[in-house]
């Protein structure tokens, strides 16, 4: 099977190094070899956390990561100013409401990020508020909210808040520090610049956040932090770990750690203001507010009179081009590319002839059509 | 790295060809090839599981599958009669308690199969008993229950009532028939007779299954059947899935129709009388009743004054020979072989060749010590 050009921001393709690590045959979960490489691990997803909080290993996507983050903090009725910019903001604010939780939403339009100043005025405006969630890199619509200033201000306004923060798509690819900006929780997933498929879920959480989470009241058993850690002092997992991808993850925590964090902080950060210039010169409109753009994904609309389904589908039939259609209300709107990961220019400038090809073929097609031109 | 004699009831060894499907390069899940792939996998897991009832692919390890069947079926203050043989049938009461269900534990002790007069007994007494729950082959002692006959007790009992099976060492080793039997859900997880690692749980769901879980109130958002059901009609799943380990699945699933269900089952069954006679003959006491011998794994007990960890470590270190151990208060007590999945008789006779070499020594020195021919 000829390999496709996997531009989605997860899963992302794979290094040969992981391929071959996937490959291996099993060992005992409950054994030495297990317990040496779920410390490898761990220490390495700390590194690339750069955090010394407690670092669980979860068998699930992001989203059972997500919500680990909700039954591990939070009680019946408790309040959380979740703050949504997009699809996975808003995922977060239905698992909360699901399991009972009151919910005060802050929403932002596509493409905006969240403002700090206006957190802080949620936060005076209601008393009750103990916990702050906060979506670090929208995958939706590639917007990077800054996350340094947003825990500054939940800290200056509500120090003994916690603050919970998705980094499924930005931790391992874009800087963040725990414990000097003050997040409690940071969650990430396998399937992201780790290069490793889906399936596994990171959560960093600090002390404080532990501590709640031995009160708190909602109801888990398979998400369970403090299971999770208890087990974690035998180099165990409570139940059954995804052994597999526990390799994958170690060979590509070792080829993160040869190209070291600033370096490929950097590479993502080129490569996405590389992608934007490029989308810009096939006149498509970016969904990002510049100041906010993420570094591992890109989104444009697409252009009124283009069917995104179609235009989708002649790239990944012809040019063997997969990029990621919009989710939820941008579903049919927006086309996504992702520079995450193990990937390179050549692969950005491959998908960006691909687009220009096919863009320009339908908007051949529409000038020379009267139906398209009467319309 | 030497290859190990993996003989613990999950996870198991790996065929080439599977180890070959999980080095694959990854692919867009929310594509046609994820949704053909997802499709395969489904038909084989029916073929399996031989039902037609809908089969639901969870990216979790098997306790979540259990955790999926109590929050999809169950309220708060439902009555569930939860039918515990060792330590997986505990912690699925654990997991109802956790969620709030009022439990009607019935517990045997262990070795011991549970007995259908006694289930209907218990149904008769408690009208509001509405769930009932049994394991099929109890992992941790290597009992199998007589399921079709306690599907019958229930069935007569309280024809209403939904049969909720663990099924997670048994389907695809062990012949079951959901509609025939009469069990609304079942659940399997990969790293068991499917030769795959871990990381799905795999559930079968009657109809009437469904309708409860429409109903049902306990919150639950990763999960819930009912977003798993709707994804499922585009050919994907509501969150993201553990790609690779469905790329493994089909190609396991391609190794089990080639061999075909009642060869496979059969050869389970004949080295498990195998193994059995085999740990006889090394004077050891087997666990489960004879009557009700687990075909996947088989326990005995570690004669008195033999240290079972110091045991299994011999075995690993010095024969590449892996063994589980007990679990909960079986912890130290037994061993358990498994012969489950993608083995033969190779691999029992080095595994018991191992086991005589390791006793025969430690019994040896026992006989020689004044110390011990004391105690």
């Amino acid at each position: 099977m000829a390999s496709q050009n996997l531009r989605t921001p997860g899963p992302t393709p794979l290094p040969s190094a992981v391929r071959d690590a996937l490959a291996r045959d099993m060992i005992n979960h409950r054994g030495p070899e297990f317990a040496e490489l779920m410390h490898e691990c761990v220490d390495g997803l700390k590194w690339a956390f750069q955090t010394q909080h407690d670092l669980l290993i979860l068998t699930a996507s992001g989203s059972g990561g997500l919500e680990s983050i909700v039954v591990n903090t939070l009680s019946p009725g408790d309040k959380l100013l979740a703050i949504s910019i997009g699809y996975f903001g808003d995922r977060l604010i239905a698992i909360a409401r699901a399991f009972g939780v009151d919910v005060v939403p802050m929403r932002l339009d596509d493409g905006h990020a969240a403002d700090p100043q206006q957190i802080a005025d949620a936060l005076r405006a209601d008393p009750a508020i103990q916990t702050v969630f906060v979506t670090h890199n929208e995958t939706s619509t590639g917007v990077l909210n800054p996350l340094e200033a947003i825990a500054r201000a939940v800290k200056e306004t509500r120090p003994e808040a916690l603050l919970l923060v998705d980094g499924i798509s930005s931790v391992g690819s874009v800087p963040l520090q725990p414990e000097e900006w003050g997040m409690d929780v940071v969650v990430a997933g396998s399937q992201k610049g780790w290069m490793v498929p889906p399936g596994l879920a990171f959560v960093s959480v600090s002390p404080r956040a532990l501590e709640r989470s031995a009160q708190a009241r909602l109801p888990r058993s398979y998400f369970d932090w403090q299971a999770h850690r208890r087990s974690a002092e035998r180099g165990q997992t409570p139940w059954t770990p995804a052994v597999g991808l526990f390799f994958g993850l170690q060979a590509g925590l070792r080829l993160m750690r040869d190209e070291g964090l600033e370096r490929l902080f950097e590479r993502h950060r080129q490569m996405a203001a590389y992608t934007r210039n490029g989308l810009v010169e096939l006149d498509l409109r970016l969904v990002a507010d510049s100041d906010h753009a993420s570094p591992t994904v890109t989104t444009a609309y697409v252009p009124e009179g283009i069917n995104a389904k179609e235009l989708l589908e002649a790239l990944r039939s012809r040019h063997d081009v997969v990029l990621a259609g919009g989710q939820g209300r941008l579903d049919g709107k927006i086309i996504r590319v992702a520079h995450l990961g193990w990937f390179d220019q050549d692969d950005l400038d491959e998908a960006l002839l691909a687009l220009r090809i096919e863009l320009n073929k339908v908007r051949a097609a529409d000038s020379s059509s009267p139906a398209t031109a009467r319309a």
